[in-house]
C-alpha cells in the first residue's frame, strides 16, 4: 500500500520568532501539521498543511464518547542535520495497541513514517539544538462521526504536530500514594493512551499537589497494595543491589517505552532487574531498612526523573539525595547519549530523518 | 449573577427541510446551538448562534486529556405550544456532580436555565409533534487550553445544541455479561458523565454485538459478582413482587434520572424497591427458580427498555414475553404520561418553556 502525502507549504516559517533559549513548554507549534482521514473503512487524504485550527463539528463523536488516542516522541538534532527519533517503531505498536482496545482503526506502518519523515524533516529548522532541547511530536487519532449516540465511529482522523521544547524542569518529584483513587483496573483501559484515562487523574492530582506533592503514585484498584505507575510516568526502585519495577502483566500500566529502554540499559550493566508485582509494604519496609537506595519515574517528557519523596499514609519517605544515587542519574545520562547519537546504539533504536526535498522559504 | 445571552439568529430555518415522521436518532441538528466559554474563572461571552461547525486547535485538551463531560434530556411538546422538559435540574445536578469529579468548572443554576430556556424556545419549531417524538438536548463541556501537557484546563466551553429525534426502535435488548471487561471501578469516575467512559466500553460492546448481543450488562471489577449497569442504562430486576436495582453507594454507575424517576414510581405503588448490591448469583437463581419476572433498563434516550435475554457463561436466561411483564410496560407508560402532561406531575418534575419573545423566520 502507497500513501501519498499532499504537501501544502506555509507561505513563510515562523520559526525566526522562536527564542529557543526560552521554549515554554507545549505551547509553541510548528509551521505545518499532518492530517490523515479514514473513511469507508480506508486511511485516506494524507496531507501536510500549514499548522492552524482546524472546523469541528458540534457532534463530533470523539468528544462525547471519548474514542481519543496518542503518542508521545522526541526528535533530536543530529550532527549532520538529520533529525534524530527516538523507537519510534515503538509507539506505533503501543498506538496501535491503543486503537484496538478503543474500537479505533490501526495506522499503516507506511502511512506513520512516511507522515513522520516528511513533517519532521519539512520542520527540521524547529528541532532546537540547545542543549536538552527537542522537538516533541505528537501524534493523535480520534473519532469524527457526527453523530450523537454511542457506538463506535466509522470516521476518524490521524494528526501528527510538533513543539520545540526546552530541558525539562528537573526538580526531583514529590509522589503521593492516595488510596481513594484509582487510576486503572484489571479488565479496563489502562494499558491505552487514551484520553479519558488522563483526565479521570486531574482531580486526584490536584488534591495532591495542593499538598504539595507533584504527582500521584496509584495503587491496584482490587487490594490497594501494589505499585502500578504515576500516570505521566513509570515507576523503578532501587532496592539494595537490584531494581524492581511493576509487571506489564496485570494489563493495567502503561508499557513504557522509556521503561522498556531503561530495563534493558539496566540488564546490559549486570543489574538485576524484576518485573513483578511490587506491593507498597515492600517499599516501606525497604525504606525503614535503608534498603531504598533510588526510585524514579521514566516517561517521554521527564526521560528519566528521580523521586525525591514517596507520602503514604501520612509518613514521608525522603529518598536520599540525587547525587549519591547510583541509577537514575547515570541511567538518564546513557539515554540521553544514545538519544544524540553521543553513544553508541547498540540497540538500534535510533531512527534516523534525512533532510526533506521540500523546502520551506525564510 | 446574571447571564446576558447574545442571540445571532439564523438567516433562514432548516425545520421545513425534516420528515419528521421519519427522523434518524442523533443526525439531524436544530437551527441553533448555546456557546459559553470559561475563563479567568468566569463564565462570559453566552451566545446563541446558528447551529454549524467551529473552530478547533489541534492540540486543544479536551481531544488529548479526555476533560468531558456531557448530558441528555428531552423536550416534548405541550399543548399550549410550551416545551416539556424532564427533571432539568437533576441532569444540571449531575453535570455539576461530573465536573467535580474531572476538575472543571460547575454551572451556574441560572445559566444554565437561561441557556437551556432561550434555546430551546427559539427553536421550539423543531420539537417534533409525532407519536414518540421528541426535542434530544445535549448539553456538554469540555477543556479549551491550546496546551500539550498534562494538566486540568483553565478554559472551558460550555454548549448545548438540540436534534429532534423520533420514537425510540424499541425490541427488547439481548444483554451479554462478559467478565473479561470492566466499565468502572470503586475510586474511579464511573459515575461521571465523562467521555472516556463510554469510548472504554465500546470494544467490549463491539464484540458482543458480534454474538448478537446489543449491550453489556458490567459487573463490578473486584469479584467480578456484583451486576452495574448497562452502560447506556441503569438496570431494575423484578424477583417474585420485589424489584431489587443496584446501589449508587459503590460509587460505579450513573446516578440515572429515569432509575431514580422509576423507583419513586414504583415506590408509590406500594412496590418493594431495594437498592442494594444485587448479584449475579442471585438472578440466575430467580431464573431457575421462574421467579425473574421482569427486567429492565432505564435511561433518557431508551426511557424504560425491557430485557429479553441475559447472556452469563454461556447460559441464556430468557425472560418472560415482554406483553406478561407486571413492570415495565406500564412504568414506561406512566412517565410517558407524566413527561408530556397527560398525567398529574405530583412530584413537580416536568418543566415548562414558554414561547421566546425572539422569533425565527420562515
Amino acid at each position: 500500500m502507497s500513501f501519498e502525502i499532499n504537501i501544502g507549504k506555509t507561505r513563510r516559517t515562523r520559526v525566526s520568532e522562536v527564542n529557543f533559549n526560552s521554549i515554554p513548554f507545549g505551547k509553541i507549534f510548528s509551521d505545518h501539521m499532518f492530517i490523515a482521514d479514514f473513511r469507508m473503512g480506508e486511511w485516506e487524504n494524507c496531507r501536510i498543511v500549514p499548522f492552524g485550527k482546524f472546523l469541528f463539528h458540534p457532534a463530533t463523536s470523539s468528544l462525547h464518547y471519548g474514542q481519543s488516542i496518542f503518542e508521545g516522541m522526541k526528535a533530536y538534532a543530529g550532527k549532520n542535520g538529520e533529525a534524530l527519533i527516538f523507537r519510534p517503531d515503538k509507539n506505533l505498536a503501543r498506538m496501535n495497541q491503543s486503537a484496538r482496545r478503543m474500537a479505533m482503526p490501526e495506522l499503516p506502518e507506511e502511512l506513520f513514517f512516511s507522515a513522520l519523515n516528511e513533517l519532521v524533516s519539512l520542520d527540521r529548522q524547529w528541532i532546537p539544538k540547545v542543549d536538552g532541547g527537542s522537538l516533541y511530536i505528537r501524534p493523535f487519532m480520534f473519532a469524527t462521526d457526527e453523530y450523537v449516540g454511542i457506538k463506535p465511529s466509522d470516521n476518524f482522523t490521524f494528526m501528527i504536530f510538533t513543539c520545540p521544547v526546552g530541558a525539562y524542569y528537573e526538580h526531583p518529584v514529590k509522589v503521593l500514594i492516595d488510596d481513594r483513587y484509582v487510576r486503572a483496573f484489571p479488565g479496563g483501559v489502562g494499558t491505552a493512551k487514551a484520553a479519558g484515562n488522563y483526565g479521570a487523574t486531574l482531580f486526584p492530582v490536584k488534591q495532591a499537589r495542593a499538598n504539595s506533592y507533584d504527582q500521584l503514585l496509584w495503587l491496584d484498584g482490587i487490594e490497594k497494595k501494589y505499585i502500578q505507575e504515576i500516570g505521566t510516568m513509570n515507576v523503578f526502585f532501587q532496592i539494595g543491589e537490584k531494581v524492581v519495577t511493576p509487571t506489564l502483566d496485570e494489563g493495567t500500566i502503561l508499557d513504557g517505552i522509556t521503561r522498556d529502554s531503561v530495563i534493558r540499559l539496566l540488564k546490559r550493566r549486570g543489574i538485576e532487574v524484576e518485573e513483578r508485582r511490587v506491593s507498597v509494604d515492600e517499599i516501606v519496609q525497604a525504606f525503614d531498612n535503608q534498603l531504598l537506595l533510588d526510585a524514579f519515574g521514566t516517561g517521554t517528557a521527564a526521560t528519566v526523573s528521580p523521586i525525591a519523596e514517596i507520602g503514604y499514609n501520612g509518613k514521608k519517605m525522603h529518598l536520599p539525595p540525587v547525587s549519591t544515587r547510583q541509577i537514575s542519574v547515570s541511567i538518564k545520562q546513557e539515554l540521553q547519549d544514545i538519544k544524540h547519537l553521543k553513544k553508541a546504539d547498540d540497540f538500534g533504536w535510533v531512527h534516523s530523518v534525512e533532510s526533506s526535498k521540500v523546502e520551506v522559504e525564510d
